[in-house]
């Protein structure tokens, strides 16, 4: 197996990070190979960078920040003049820069306006980790609390409890089954997506359809944060849910039982509250424009 | 540790059986207990069993099952007449087979009346372990299909696929966080419960509320199957839900972080479709016109 295909598998097997994280390391990836892949002319250079590319927008077809950060790092290196090779190496490395730090800051912005639409001294409840949530609770330090669920499999939320306890904020941390019990003590719902489809439709870790139904339930609002790279202008039946090793719930072989691990559930945008992106917050009746 | 606060720690213990199953262990052993007690007069045995009897309603407060079949037995021993101590043990222990037999008859009839209400060729997703769903099933082994999640914790949900995999029943078996995702592959939704309270509450494993947001969210009946000795005629705020030590969820230790472990919730009335008993199917009308 070469570096790159390694590296591809790598990213198809990560349950450690989210869709915006992975697609940065993805663009990083891409720099680090314009530098090193060794090439014969500016023509292949381009050609196998862009094969490379393609390959891992296919790896995680459920994460829109990847088609999308990967599909506007591929046009511009379409465009970019052919000629010297070294000079196209540095051209193609500034490209994934730039889409590196614009996904930082699309994030950082999604969870500035999160942050205010959420306000102080609220208790927030998440499923799952997202990297732009973190944001969130990072911009909140002294003013809020959490509620976390586990998300098993594989089990994130034993990760997002760690880094809440190391920004000192009181976290109580339960299993999934709880999570309509706990919502009453909430004042919030909060978590990030994978995808946003063209009716807003919410495409997150199994489980965030759950906490939407409810967060409706319980009548307190359910919001979604995240960096506008995540727009997919699909419908929501169309985006392909990831269905993993059925060996990470542990059963036992039973001969007329299948185990089944489906990583992602589709949230119908009946049950959001609001859409907080970069550009700010959106409610329902915008998506409603639109279609 | 006496061997009758052993029985009753075993009791408070337990995370292996259904509440009507625990409630009917009790029953024997206050007949077992009724036959070996060592007692000088018939006013001591009398006195010391309904001690028993009552450290074992107090073990499981959540299950109503206990709460009424003790409660029964205890009135019926009441009544009894005093005098020969010899026959006192007898009259105990037949009071204790009538109240079993009753219990596991009504528990039959409730699942006949379910498995009539369900119907042949259905796909039934349920939550936890119930002994009455379990019967349910096997009325209907060879026209039904099942949907079971992990239930974690305990899990308890693994053991109730391999009970269905050994009716040689078709399962899809999936973690909690599957649940909303998989509502959507069932005709119905079906649990047993813990406590039935006045106005129809349903207290059963933490859990069960979200499926029955997800039933009604998808379109599907939810079906609580029972029998009539789950009955408390009290607030479903008044019904304590127990906290299990956190430790069964394995969080490591975090300055911030507290885990939670408690093993029920209450879905509220107006989320039942029909409630089932020995008796036959209630809907909600009947418990408005009650309160």
């Amino acid at each position: 197996m070469t570096d790159a295909q390694q590296f591809i598998s790598q990213i198809r097997e990560d349950r450690e990070h989210g869709a915006s994280e992975l697609a940065r390391t993805c663009l990083d990836a891409l720099a680090r190979r314009a530098d090193s892949i060794e090439v014969t002319s500016h023509e292949v250079l381009r050609q196998q960078l862009i094969e490379f590319a393609q390959e891992l927008q296919n790896a995680r077809p459920t994460m829109a920040a990847i088609t999308n950060l990967i599909g506007e790092w591929v046009a511009a290196v379409e465009r970019l003049p052919g000629g010297n090779v070294s000079i196209l190496r540095d051209d193609i490395k500034s490209i994934s820069r730039t889409l590196i730090l614009a996904s930082e800051n699309a994030v950082s912005s999604a969870a500035t306006h999160t942050a205010e639409l959420v306000g102080t001294g609220k208790t927030v409840i998440t499923h799952s980790l997202s990297s732009t949530v973190v944001a969130v609770f990072e911009c909140l330090v002294g003013n809020v609390k959490a509620i976390v669920t586990e998300s098993r499999p594989p089990s994130e939320g034993r990760r997002l409890a760690a880094k809440l306890s190391e920004l000192g904020i009181e976290t109580d941390f339960i299993s999934d089954q709880q999570m309509g019990l706990f919502t009453k003590h909430a004042d919030v719902a909060l978590v990030g997506a994978d995808t946003i489809a063209g009716d807003g439709s919410v495409i997150n870790k199994a489980g965030t359809y759950l906490l939407a139904l409810a967060a409706r339930d319980r009548g307190i609002p359910f919001y979604v944060c995240f960096e506008s790279f995540k727009y997919l202008d699909v419908s929501p039946t169309n985006v392909g849910l990831e269905q993993r090793d059925p060996a990470e719930i542990d059963l036992p072989r039973l001969a007329y039982v299948k185990a089944h691990n489906i990583y992602f559930d589709v949230t119908p945008p009946d049950l959001v509250t609001a859409w907080i992106n970069e550009h700010g917050i959106r409610d329902e009746s915008s998506f409603a424009a639109e279609t």
